[in-house]
């Protein structure tokens, strides 16, 4: 079992990374609230949950299980996990437990935030993307109509607890999705992890034990060291945003669920990316590589077909990333030499736009 | 013009209070936001909206006005501002100010906490009782059907502005509403400033303005020295809910609005110093000098008449204040010497939740 430390103060937290992690759940975790709410989705719940509520059979544990989907991360959720706790009489001293992927994490850790204006919560991570990304952190959000995200706080977990072995009944489309976040990291500052990447890819994607431990730990180490210098994105925080800025906007225009998230930060990596060719900043060799390595995780390179690149631009237009009427983006100089810019040329901007439309009309 | 600063490290913010500290808004408030939200309700608007639209008139200034009450103070309508936030395309840098009262306040921070995670407000109390607390100290939330400020943030302004001017519109009711969290500020921590309004408690209701700078400053400095101690409420900042468990009871049971806020503090304020007599905590002689100054100041010291006992319980059990089951309360072991308890005895408790019905029976 490998364990992570996040520093933050007094609102410092564990990570724990390995194959059955969730067997001692209780002792891990160490929650002392005698009221514990456990927040799941459909899909999850009939897999874990009991073996949760079971762990902790010596308290007063109530659970709240939601459809599956990002459709759901709303505020009208949030208000059906605060009734919840309200109706249950859960006071100020308890804690929620967010098991199930990303959507469920970020619900569950901004009802955490606002219930009675803060209590404890815990992050039970079953998908890739969630355990190498959105449970570490403290960002929590729902979605609003106009777009992702839009209300939300900053509230650290208490624990995070990432069972590698949940990750067995994914199919590949969420392993996929999650592996985007993983070369994410690799491609903001850690090129060596990028190499590991493009050696170890397919064992990944086959979920090799070992490979997805050190995949798990190594995104972790990364988030983490970024968080720690920068807990509310005043600064290098904005580094992890690489490729969310275009993915944003791709999911706003689709509609969220019809692609997976992970799917959209792939192709906004490769527009990040194209983008910094065309600026000169990136050479074309470390593109290819790039492009390479996420063609091999078998996502999706281009926006969708007939994606209206004016939609596009609104929808990034308006994602949280916006400063002073300019969009903010993360472009990259080189393999794990990311930064932001939001010095760019709009004609260059505009190209990329168009590279869905371009390929449609090919 | 007199100026408090709220010392808490990086959030610290000044509170101006004068008459006519409106006039110098822009100056007071350094907002370098290019975005301004104004949110306010049909009865301030009228007064005070044009005044402050006007003083930024070199920055884009939208405005949300919402119903005047407490029943507005809801998850809705924080999703009212949230959509207008997203419709005129405000960004992380905006800046919202709350003119109006407690409810504007509580529900416009909140707002200003949420939106993209957490952007900058200001607070323009236009009421006694925001005055001297609600606007101070970052509390923020909304009501939801089963308990008051059950959905909530810590997010402190970035300024309060309290002009005494605004207070003339008001009715006596409203004045005298806020002179119980005034009356409060003595009880908890303070008693010359308590002895002060045994002096001058009907200058400070017919207005005086001297008297009502003073009142608002000695208020606002109680306050504050107590949320520099413990801006999260881990210990000493539980003080300030004397009279608040049994006011929010009484409200819940009532219906939002059937009461005002302070009117219902006033009534908790008494039932608290009840208790403490029933105990032997507080003498019968300063319990009288309570009841005389609220008396004084025409607020209700005993619960609607045939409200019922066991509702009030219920509502007040289910309020922020229960820690393990136990309702915590804040009594007296005299005036200036407020203390949390929650090792009382059920059958005193029970007595002074039956004091609204003997008095029925009389």
């Amino acid at each position: 079992m490998i364990k992570i430390e996040v520093d933050l103060g007094d609102r410092s937290y564990p990570i724990h990374i390995g194959s059955g992690a969730l067997a001692n759940i209780s002792t891990n975790t160490k929650v002392e609230s005698r009221q514990i709410m456990v927040v799941t989705n459909e899909t999850v719940a009939p897999i874990y949950l009991e073996r949760i509520t079971n762990a902790f059979a010596d308290r007063i544990v109530k659970t709240v299980i939601l459809p599956d989907g990002e459709e759901f991360k709303t505020l009208d959720n949030l208000n059906v996990i605060i009734s919840a706790l309200l109706e249950y009489e859960f006071d100020r001293s308890c804690t929620l437990i967010a098991l199930g992927g990303g959507v469920v994490g970020d619900l569950t850790g901004f009802s955490a935030a606002c219930y009675q204006r803060g209590v404890d919560y815990i992050q039970i991570p079953t998908t890739l993307l969630s355990q190498v990304d959105s449970s570490v952190g403290g960002k929590t959000a729902v979605n609003h109509r106009l777009g992702k995200n839009m209300i939300g706080a900053f509230h650290q977990p208490t624990c995070v607890v990432a069972d590698t072995a949940t990750l067995s009944t994914l199919d590949q489309r969420q392993i996929r999705a999650g592996v985007a976040e993983i070369i994410k990291y690799g491609l903001i500052s850690d090129p060596e992890f990028f190499e590991w990447l493009e050696t170890e890819l397919e064992n990944l994607l086959r979920l090799d034990a070992e490979c997805l431990a050190y995949a798990i730990r190594r995104s972790c180490e990364n988030k983490v060291a970024i968080v720690a210098r920068d807990e509310r994105e005043s600064g290098v925080r904005a580094l992890l945003n690489l490729g969310h800025t275009f993915g944003h906007g791709i999911e706003n225009v689709l509609g969220y669920g019809e692609w997976l998230h992970g799917e959209a930060i792939a192709c906004g990596i490769c527009m990040a990316a194209d983008l910094s060719v065309r600026m000169n900043l990136l050479s074309t060799a470390e593109y290819e590589r790039i492009l390479s390595l996420i063609s091999r995780a078998k996502l999706t390179l281009l926006p969708p077909v007939g994606l209206n690149p004016k939609e596009l631009a609104t929808a990034m237009y308006k994602d949280k990333k916006t400063r002073g009427g300019r969009i903010r983006l993360v472009l990259l100089r080189g393999i794990g030499d990311a930064f932001v810019c939001d010095d760019y040329p709009d004609s260059e901007f505009q190209a990329v736009l168009n590279c869905g439309r371009a390929s449609n009309q090919q």
